[in-house]
């Protein structure tokens, strides 16, 4: 049976790409398509924005008006939209998968409330890769991370204004929790001049900035002889995208709750 | 405590890392090394062998004689002169970490036999990364595998005649294995003219060779928008004493058997 | 003094990709976008269409009726409609970039005919990286090429027909033409089993295919003791939208003739 | 004809690689090989040492003895250790490749002095690859230094007292020389934090320090939709004793002077 997936924000960037990755899934079907009502791309076919020819999903504005045309709803908008769309689909039972991220506490509260009667997959980073690499990263470090120097390298845009990712610090954060070490203790953001020799606890971080580097990050444990490497390298949206849409197939079989990527993968069953 | 360790072949390339790595290594002391009757290393000091500065242990040639100077008897050589060893180290209750390869069923036997009053660790690729790796393996393809292309990059120098290595070829096998594919059937070895567009359950091997790499790997993980990469880069032969020497000190703490580096890393405690 | 650029085909990915290119390119301003007359997408803003927020140039399908409209065309459709566009470019001056491939001799021969009154500059790679990297490929070549090792690895995405790649095959053919090297002779596509010793003249390639990789490429130039590696990773569209418009600004200085990135990069003028 | 190449410090590590150098180039014959007079190595064969087997080269411990014994003396020792084998080269005629560092300015003029009657080739980095990166790094930012954001990575072993690398700033040099920018002004050494976006002019550095990295360094240049690296991985001394004994080979066609590695590379000969 098929999954009947609707996205909002369709003419946007996040909105298109998650057209391509319902196109590209089996199991799923794309059958509704919303933007906001004052864009120009209004009335377009949303298969046509996505660049994939057109495929008769005519983008509209009223997602109260189409709840019947879809399973699941896919949302990677803004707080204020995204609420009404959760009100929405709590009239109607349907399913959400939520990226919108900037939630208030009192926002927050009313998500939860929903969860209890429809099923929401809410997460801060829908990529499998980035999900899957935090779990390595407790593995190799319980094995080798008191033998070998860790040192977590990432590289993005020059737009971007903070450093070293979010995504690094979790890492640093997985990797020094699973050693017993104070990250605020551990942590080397950068060196320069006589730095001395390295202190074995030490975790540095190394951080690059240009180009439209979308996010690459290494964690290397290097001893003398070897080194072993996690890396993840994001190349667009997709990877989120293709995550939301992963979720979105495995949330119509479940119970109604608040779920995150961490039950979408399974890491939580055991 | 300290451990006592002795080496054999120590003026040798792998001898000689060997004491490098004992020395670096908290817990133990080098306190016997050999070589061959008629090497014109005999009488040298093992630590200026090495590199390191003399440490007062002169090069001998009998293992038998110096039965009670070590507890732990490091030997990659060959089997011959391994299998002395074994027989020397039975008669004195001395546990043996043997990295010697290319025994024949009768030779494997009597290390087999001499490991029931003995402890030995024995295996054919001591590094602790490239253990690590083959778990992270299993784990990514069980979670990633089926949803992405995998392919095995794998360079080493230009004296190596085969392809792929036997590495690479252990890690497809990790993988395929997880998810029950048929390596012989899925792996592909080149890829050249028109090949068509890649078939999604290939597990595909790249080969490089050139100047004296020691041994990279990687395994890629790609799907639309992400990768996800786990890599293990060895450097020199320290990777491999780094190995035998974690095992050295773990075997000291264990009953007589028989023990392969998956017992060293904890693995088989599952 | 800002030239004022067109796009054909601004509805398409590699049409928004250059509506973008020019946003960010000081001296340059989008001044006219086209779509075919049958799209849906007629009627848009160009700017919202490629993601950046309406700019007020609203897609149209008439080259002819705004020539007074802008100084270059930047032209990646197919070969019919870039032909109708040479003819009305041609008749009122306007320089034109042509990143359309598939010509016929015959529709060469009208291009290079028109290009005798007007500017135009045509590629096949409009990618600055691409053509750059064959130049410090010529200069590594000479200076260490016959003392190393010299292997190609390239990685593409999934859909990809062919390998290795046609950049891979050109960057293999500056090294051998280099060195004095017939690439025939000398190229190794891909290695297994008992290969026996690396052949020193030989040029090894090593493919991967996997996800939505938009070319990754480097040359390894290896010894004993060091690597050299020269590496062009492609992201997007944008590197060879970059160079389409380095090369639209270029041109408008130039006077009629047919160009290439070539000699937009200045390695023509030695 | 082959030339004849005299080793001192045959016993330590950097000469026993420069035996191996030698050993592997054809058109070179090691024909004296020296220790300090206390060595516990002297006397010993200097292949056997190497590790390369036996090559009746027995390690004595004066050079003024060996005179007529060799064409070239590879010296990478002490200043005083080297400054006694300059006085007995040119009593003799014989040429020297010099890898000492550490003279004062009164030592440096005695070498000066000695290279106005013997050829003598003297370097701070013998390593071809590096000499060859900076001329490459030379040309890339001349292309596309200015549309690019440059970041230079560099990664060595955890011993290393100092951040970022010579060989790092130097290539960091070579760029801000080629695009008339300051390093001082335009250096970033680490990131953390709310940075802000990324300067269009600055180059970043990047660092990393684990395990025994011999030495890994990369120069990337980063645009919108693609990056251009260069990149240097040393894995071993080799790749300085390599250039040392090219450097030996060239130098005894040359006519008395003093050299450095840009001579034997040809860059200087523009």
């Amino acid at each position: 049976m098929t999954t009947r997936i609707a996205i909002t924000g369709a003419g946007g960037r996040m909105g298109r790409t998650l057209v391509e990755a319902v196109a590209a899934t089996e199991g799923l079907e794309l059958t509704a398509a919303f933007e906001q009502p004052d864009s120009s791309l209004q009335g377009t076919d949303a298969g046509e924005l996505a660049g994939l020819g057109a495929n008769g999903v005519i983008v509209g504005s009223d997602v109260s008006a189409a709840l019947n045309d879809f399973d699941v709803l896919i949302d990677f908008t803004v707080p204020l939209a995204t609420l009404a769309n959760v009100r929405a689909c709590q009239s109607a039972g349907r399913a959400m998968v939520i990226g919108t991220t900037g939630f208030t506490a009192e926002q927050q509260a009313d998500i939860d409330a929903a969860a209890q009667s429809i099923s929401i997959c809410k997460a801060t980073n829908f990529s499998t890769g980035v999900n899957l690499c935090f779990k390595l990263l407790e593995m190799a470090a319980a094995v080798i991370g008191n033998d070998t120097d860790i040192e977590i390298y990432e590289a993005h845009h020059r737009h971007k204004i903070d450093a070293p990712s979010g995504t690094a610090l979790t890492m640093g954060q997985v990797v020094a929790d699973t050693l017993g070490r104070d990250l605020d203790k551990v942590a080397v953001y950068g060196r320069e001049g006589q730095t001395g020799a390295r202190g074995s606890d030490t975790i540095g971080f190394a951080t690059v900035r240009g180009g439209d580097i979308v996010g690459d990050h290494t964690v290397t444990f290097a001893a003398d002889g070897e080194r072993v490497e996690i890396t993840h390298k994001a190349s667009s949206r997709m990877s989120f995208a293709r995550g939301a849409v992963r979720a979105a197939g495995w949330l119509v079989m479940q119970n109604p709750g608040l779920y995150d990527m961490r039950d979408v993968l399974g890491f939580n069953d055991e």
